[in-house]
């Protein structure tokens, strides 16, 4: 069986060969996936975004997560199985991280509390609970062990979630969010495709967006669209940095180098990005910063 | 069967792990080895030719090669098989990525367009035919699907190629080029030994080339090799650096720490590089850039 | 069977991959987990401790290490059983860099130099000896090949051995080194929670050390914890970088964020952190660095 392993341990240390090494030990057939281990160091909310993007792309079978901030604290240790049709056991701490992945996979069906699991390795630690509880009870997992007998049951609606911010569209304006940055410093956003139609009030106009621009001095390519503000353009405005035209297009091949563009990204939300640059450094915007997109 | 996987995604996101899952999804015996994903972003050239320099340390399978400035735009999605005795099957953008690769493995025997494979996710995206496109086709070829029922026939000559630079003697100066700048500095060239010989005349001499040396200041190993000039030693001079004396050996340890060596690296081509140190940080070169080489 | 795999190669260049590809073509069921390959260029020590750590956590079988400053010297290169009753097979160059992992799982039970192996590649580079020598005997093992067909017999008494520092006790002080310090600044040191409960006596204390404290202004946590002085709290000096209180606790929820903490590691011996920051920077030290603990 295959488990989604996902970390902010990074790849300087051998922590991540550990826990690999944890999971071979107690389940030789087990087959593991890297889906990443750059989350930012301690930030549940990323992890928990990666996670549930990355799982659908995966076999169905166990998912083994820890961005732990609180480890070796009261926080609980958990392995739960999704509620769908598809069951899929994730096994990671109890401070949101797994929540928006069950969600996406059925919601929680069942929860069970691992701390004091029989599957954990004889000493645990107080700061590694990737190597000495989550991955043991995953490899338990993936052998086919069953999930109530590896832990106490725990009720639902008592796990731990976490926010995420959510976009609306307010007077021909909408107000998202940068969800992610990835590394080419494309941006995701908490709004939808559908939320952007609801901008398509031709009366809306952002005076002075240009001056703006031009200002800030950093996109040149601005001048080669003023052709085209009838199709698709959008003023997009973050905090400190001015305004910026992008087009609304549905691939980086429709615009120039060097130029922004609004398109709706592989996991189905509204994204931007500058084509061959990076739209967080154009922008001078990181994750959780409000972005507002009006039509040009 | 094994699946040779490079990319320029990094490992700072999801790509790769997500990748690794839709091939799991398609084919759960096939075995892939990430060859790297540290190409530097969009650098055709670069993951061509460490694509080409690590099939042939791979089993015989399935190549999956993903650097894609032009995703989204009209390139073709290309799946072929190389002509040789031992057929390879390579997949990945029609950009000139897979060429130098085919080219050492027989050269390419049919080629499929796989853009509109019936092997492709549902929803295919604009910006991630990694995933969408090229994993799947990858997977199922792995999975022993016949490439012709993959994609629609292209003709081979119709296929993208890429330049590589190529070195030439003359008037007793080797003139090559840096074909890559590895982590610690070393330098591939596009010449060989062979080449090297040619410049057996020992009428030539490099005058000044040691005070050029000196005003730059950045080898104090020098001075200490004056004495085996006769044996080996050429004098290389990049761009905008001065000169330095290098020393033709056959491996690191027959130098001093810090001494500039030429020798014929693992992959059968000449290499330049500094013992315990960075051979493109002495010269200040990058890939692309120009050397001359003389006999000292 | 599984190969633990372990080098200095970083992931940026093809190296890696390409071990991997000469492994699975000489053994296609040979399983194999990256322990890490970020250990230092060239830091054999390093590279020791981090494969002695993390072997302990893998399932039995072979061991791959290249840390290889003397590559094409005159170095052997190894291969080697372990004593103990569980019989591990280490690979990898007589530089020291597999001898602490061998002493923790048994001592050296017999040695072979495979320097000139029948299972080497057929053309043997002077640079590359992880992918030429030492992957395809490790491979050869996990294929099942008998130890003593791959090499000549090395006496395991000249194997080449590294010193690791080693903590003392000394008129009421701890005189510890930093073994290592991981990617979140974490310090791992060569001491031991025996060595610590030596320091108990009441009559030492270390006036003037707040004093120093506050002039080097780096931990506004220390106020918070004048109250507690008597339960677990000491001085830690380091070399330039004046004297630190930290907490002797067991994790790192019991200390604010930004508070020094002294705890048992996970490898089982004393570790120095800052709760979500980084000792290292607090403290000013690196590896090999001398840090001096007394009771508080």
């Amino acid at each position: 069986m295959v488990i989604g392993f996902l970390s902010d341990y990074g790849l300087q240390d051998e922590f991540v060969g550990v826990c690999h090494g944890v999971i071979a030990r107690r389940c030789a057939s087990a087959r593991v996936i890297d889906i990443t281990h750059a989350i930012p160091r301690h930030d549940v909310r990323a992890g928990a975004l990666a996670l549930a993007a990355a799982l659908a792309f995966l076999p169905r079978g166990v998912a083994l997560a820890v961005v732990d901030p609180g480890v070796g604290g009261p926080r609980r240790a958990l392995a739960l199985a999704t509620a769908g049709s598809e069951r899929w056991l994730l096994v990671g701490p109890d401070n949101g991280l797994l929540m928006p992945a069950a969600q996406r996979l059925g919601g929680v069906g069942e929860a069970f509390d691992i701390g004091d699991s029989r599957e954990r390795l004889k000493d645990v630690s107080r700061t590694f609970h990737g190597r000495d509880v989550f991955a043991p009870v995953a490899a338990a997992l993936a052998d086919g062990a069953e999930l109530a007998a590896l832990g106490s049951p725990v009720e639902p609606h008592t796990l731990t979630s976490i926010e995420l911010g959510l976009a609306r569209v307010r007077d021909g304006v909408l107000e998202a969010h940068v969800l992610r940055v990835d590394s080419f410093g494309n941006l995701s956003l908490d709004a939808s495709a559908s939320q952007l139609a609801e901008l398509d009030d031709p009366g809306v106009r952002a005076d002075g967006a240009d001056d703006a621009d031009d200002a800030d001095g950093a996109d040149g390519a601005d001048g080669a669209d003023d052709a085209d503000d009838a199709d698709g353009a959008v003023i997009v405005r973050a905090g400190g940095g001015g305004a910026h035209r992008a087009r609304h297009v549905r691939s980086f091949g429709e615009v120039q180098e060097g130029e922004l563009l609004l398109y709706e990204d592989s996991l189905g939300t509204l994204a931007l990005a500058v084509n061959r640059g990076s739209a967080a450094a154009l922008l001078r915007v990181r994750e959780g910063d409000e972005l507002r997109i009006e039509r040009a």
